[in-house]
């Protein structure tokens, strides 16, 4: 946790917060921090700064805020991710979300298994919670916006056109296409399908959208491995 | 698992072999295989292939392979990694093994927890393990050699000078430095801190190496998401 991240009903007033539970374990066993102790803070899709704390009973401390500074900015970066297992899952959220990532969109493919789009882990809920830990790396506040698209062609199709029209557009794909580009184009638009790849109809669906196929080098990598890989790119 | 990984003693004669255990359950039960399908092989530093599956018993099977192929050029990156905690020590060495690094030393810092040294994931054999699972998600069949070393100033003072003499030398350093180069010249010599980052003596002693610090941007990632993110920037 680079960063305490203050929801908006922890605001007692403009300028403190309460916190307990999770953050406050953190904060006062993890951290070590005690009464007039200075931390890292800010506030989900608002400013970040420095809170100091002014109390500390047995479950909660006030923390007086000042948030003075803007958030780092987005990683100006569509991606659209065919839904990962959901083990998987949870860590992505968390490592698209330090990473700076603000648009997430969750797509079907071919080899996705359906029990996926079951998971407890896709309620809107659970999906934040993973966010708000990356955010906490990452030390950002502003949440990324995830989309749930369980059906590939109707996305692709009627979806996909607004979503990449001004975007250089790109889709991973080993083994196929040009190496992947060392400092693309800004904004852009990143497809990554599932472990196995997309199948053949899905790249010429992507291709019919105007998205490149392109890879990082003969090696096949986990999704896992490949999304951070990828997004790196992008940092300028 | 996209190669099997043929160990020297798994060899009956030049070729063919026996397999059994891990492989065995993966290739009948995961990949669903029978007597006469095709499997892609490669012998542990040696070539890769094609196999055919010519006898299979309830605990065994036997494949006449045909080893064609070089295995892919390794990623001329040396990669000083501090050591990390052990459940993420053990995905970051499948990871980085199946990005094609073939040199890793796992260092010593500050923030380095001491217990870490004394994981039995360090065990040679754990290590490599874990290796070759990287190298069968990236089709590779060349190990990575890793050296421990659990002091780091004999290490940075005794050691680097000779492993960093001929490579470009960066030091992942969040918030400080330059930006991450895009495309940095090759060979190249890798540094990246333990969560938390190195502590300023151990960047000043890198920097006495010629190391350059650099960073991904503002935002702090997990060594988990940094790691294939610095690769990525090597991968041409």
């Amino acid at each position: 946790m680079n960063l305490v991240l203050l929801e908006d009903e922890d605001f007692i007033d403009d300028d403190h917060v309460r916190l307990g539970g999770r953050r406050f374990d953190h904060i006062t066993t993890w951290l070590g921090k005690d009464s007039g102790d200075s931390l890292r803070v800010g506030r989900i899709n608002g400013r970040l700064g420095r809170g100091v704390i002014s109390a500390i009973t047995c479950d909660s401390l006030t923390v007086e805020v000042h948030l003075e500074e803007d958030p780092p900015l987005p990683l100006p970066v569509t991606l659209l991710l065919a839904l990962p297992r959901p083990k998987m899952l949870r860590r992505l959220l968390r490592g698209i979300s330090s990473m700076g990532v603000k648009s997430l969109y969750l797509i079907n493919s071919y080899r996705v298994d359906k029990n996926y789009w079951r998971s407890p882990l896709l309620h809107p809920e659970k999906i934040r919670e993973q966010l708000c830990l990356g955010l906490e790396q990452g030390r950002d506040t502003v949440l990324p916006q995830v989309v749930l698209c369980p059906r590939f062609r109707p996305f692709v199709e009627d979806d996909l056109p607004a979503i990449s029209a001004v975007t250089t557009n790109l889709v991973a794909h080993p083994g196929d296409g040009c190496i992947f580009p060392h400092q693309p184009q800004l904004p852009a638009c990143l497809a990554v399908g599932p472990e196995g790849g997309f199948i053949p109809y899905e790249i010429d669906k992507l291709r019919e959208a105007n998205f490149i196929a392109a890879h990082l080098g003969k090696r096949i990598l986990t999704v896992e491995t490949a999304v951070p890989a990828l997004l790196s790119r992008f940092i300028n």
